[in-house]
């Protein structure tokens, strides 16, 4: 595989506009320089932002399209306005095309579900696409999915989560056999809906290349427990939003409590680098980012209120899929599993001998 | 009503005993001076603890049982073991006959839900319990339910979980007319599971004593953009203990950050008052204890490991619910909504009257 990678990015999509995805462009730039940049967006917006970056203007290319997704549009709305046309559409379409290995978006999630799914379509065996996030921890960091492309997963598609989470975690984290849980209630057995029964009985008698752990518990994703936790998509997006509001309550107590009085002003004047380290740290814009899995192709979700940083942090991830191409992995895992199912099923379904 | 309340304490079921249980009620009587306390556990553990604190003493008495429920007990262990016999039967019984206005236990939810089931009876109208808990908010504290007591919740289950955290906003927030949302993926309104959509409907057609504001997100959770949090035991459970576990790894870094250097160290000691209170306010005893709603009783669940500070929180919580005699309020409110179903029923059945 080539070294060198392009990158499509629907630079009108989120809520910070051409500047945060240029500027986020210019800092991947520097920390991965043999990345080809395609812009998709108004060439009015993106050129004098180009221009003022030489270095990156140098591995960038500008698609133009005025046409762009709200984040209000259903995703109805946003496929009768912007199939084709739009910088979110034709970002995707790039990758469909081989002309890029990997599309980002900090655009509206419903609409970019349905057109990521539209163009690159689902991998055999999948029924719909996940989305994946990687969630800081204890130990690190961890992969959940899925937050949010599907509101019910039925056993099977908990299942291909699993597989396809625990190829992504052995891709990003670098781990080289991960442990996988089902997000529950509680540890033991009886517990839970039975979808996520019949999954963990299924993920317990298949023979993975990878440790099932069984259930894992709302604060063991925090702990980093498993390396991937595997969830419905709602469920996972709920999870996900209460801990993003749990560390902005925190972040606003912890600044009320540092101007109570002149000595914690002062304190604080003097631990402001340690403050700095802990504000990075809660940053969502540094674990920006979710990857549909289970698609043709790699697609990653950028917040949509991401600033530069987080756009790079998107990047970042992006380069790093196809850098590793994720997606063969990924379908080498899927193939080998229905190989699997398919045998059983045939070995379920041969006559009895004596009856011939 | 009488001023003068009884709370029935099972003093075996948590994890650090009948020390953290005693102390807890006494913390608690230095704030509510009028209150009785029964403890039911081993007398020979309890006698010493409320010799050492004569004030308590003078209000409390022991009821004396070795039989305790463990943390790892399936319900039906507890039941087979417990029932009629064990500390947390005979702390629930109490209420249910009459002696005690409330029974608090850190004993295992599984075992105290089906117990509290089994002796209280659900109220007409419900068919099972929510647990609600009071989440710490940016604009004060919110309840949400059900965070635990069951697996799912069919739109009638999140209609009645809807009417019972609104009485219970009134009593325990003080709220007059509190506001109502019910948890999703997205505020909109296609979005979610059928149930979801089907609970939304009733309620914003019923004609409520409070506002429902429709749906919220995790992260509003947090903000407290609305009074109560209304989502089924499966989804309130995790989204609990990954706020918990949030926290947790927040303070984590914190702690870090704050021992990386000498000029953070001395920041920290200068600072330090503002770091106990954002400990205190970040520390899940200070908001302990989940409610069960729906019970002809009151029954305060308290953490499994709760501190004696965690418990006084929890007796609190208790003696508030009683005080403001919860259960007769939720008991009218269900009462009011059923009369108007069933009004609504007979006008839907009514014969024509030209077919007479």
């Amino acid at each position: 595989m080539a070294s060198s990678i392009t990158i499509a990015l629907d630079a009108m999509g989120g809520d910070l506009g051409c500047e945060a995805v240029v500027n986020g462009a210019g800092i991947a730039r520097v920390r991965q320089p043999d990345v080809h940049y395609e812009f998709h967006g108004d060439e009015g917006q993106l050129q004098p932002l180009l221009d003022a970056d030489a270095a990156l203007k140098a591995v960038s290319t500008i698609h133009h399209t005025d046409v762009s997704v709200d984040m209000e549009d259903k995703p109805s709305q946003a496929l009768r306005k912007g199939r084709k046309t739009s910088s979110m559409w034709l970002a995707i379409d790039a990758v469909k095309q081989g002309r890029a290995q990997a599309a980002v978006s900090c655009g509206n999630t419903g609409a970019l579900t349905v057109m990521a799914r539209m163009i690159l379509r689902t991998m055999p065996g999948i029924s719909r696409p996940a989305l994946a996030a990687i969630w800081p921890t204890m130990r690190g960091e961890s992969i959940v999915l899925d937050v949010g492309a599907n509101v019910v997963a039925e056993e099977d598609a908990l299942v291909k989560f699993a597989i396809m989470g625990e190829a992504m975690a052995r891709t990003a984290l670098g781990q080289p056999k991960p442990t996988v849980g089902l997000l529950n209630i509680g540890a033991e057995e009886m517990k839970g809906n039975e979808e996520i029964k019949a999954a963990a009985e299924t993920l317990r008698e298949a023979d993975l290349d990878f440790e099932f752990t069984g259930f894992v518990e709302g604060d063991d994703i925090s702990k980093g427990t498993v390396d991937v936790v595997v969830t419905d998509g709602f469920t996972g997006n709920i999870a996900l939003k209460t801990a993003e509001g749990t560390a902005r309550l925190i972040g606003d107590y912890l600044s009320n409590a540092m101007r109570r009085s002149f000595a914690s002003r002062l304190g604080y004047l003097l631990a402001r680098g340690a403050f700095n380290v802990l504000r990075q740290r809660m940053d969502p814009s540094r674990v920006n980012g979710g990857v549909f899995l289970g698609l043709n192709g790699v697609v990653v979700k950028s917040h949509g209120s991401a600033t530069a940083e987080g756009i790079a942090a998107a990047l970042d991830l992006a380069i790093d899929m196809a850098r590793n191409d994720i997606i063969t992995k990924i379908a080498t895992d899927l193939h080998q599993v229905e190989e699997e199912e398919n045998a059983a099923d045939v070995e379920a379904t041969e006559p009895e001998p004596s009856t011939v």
